[in-house]
């Protein structure tokens, strides 16, 4: 059988959504860390997908992203 | 000014969302437990919105209910 690449964990796909979406709003990490009450560098952590966020932090992310959760998770499964 | 009642927390909401969910598709907390490959007493704390769950968690949670992401918070938000 040939080389796969392996379908990323959900902690890279959440990662991955909150990072576009936070480019598309013209944030930095330091601006949505701060909107979210979070550390940047937590935050960066979890852009990187080596972080296994709490569903209070996920819902404040969503929320300084202008996002529902349905809305984040969408963006989350749609890659 | 009158009594108001609170909004329920995130934590509440999920908890919400999972209880309904399982019981629609009569699965004891041991099943879905089971299935999810998390602690019963975890799963009873989490419908109760006494614990905040982890990302990998929710996802596995999800998927033991058949449901996306996305759908599983559409019942969150919806109530």
């Amino acid at each position: 059988m040939g080389k796969r690449r392996q379908r990323p964990g959900v902690q890279e796909r959440f990662g991955y959504a909150v990072r576009s979406r936070r480019e598309s709003l013209h944030l930095t990490q330091e601006d949505l860390a701060e909107k979210a009450g979070i550390h940047r560098t937590y935050l960066s952590d979890i852009e990187r997908g080596t972080r296994n966020p709490s569903l209070v932090n996920i819902d404040r992310i969503a929320t300084s992203l202008d996002l529902s959760l349905p809305e984040l998770f969408v963006l989350v499964v749609s890659g």
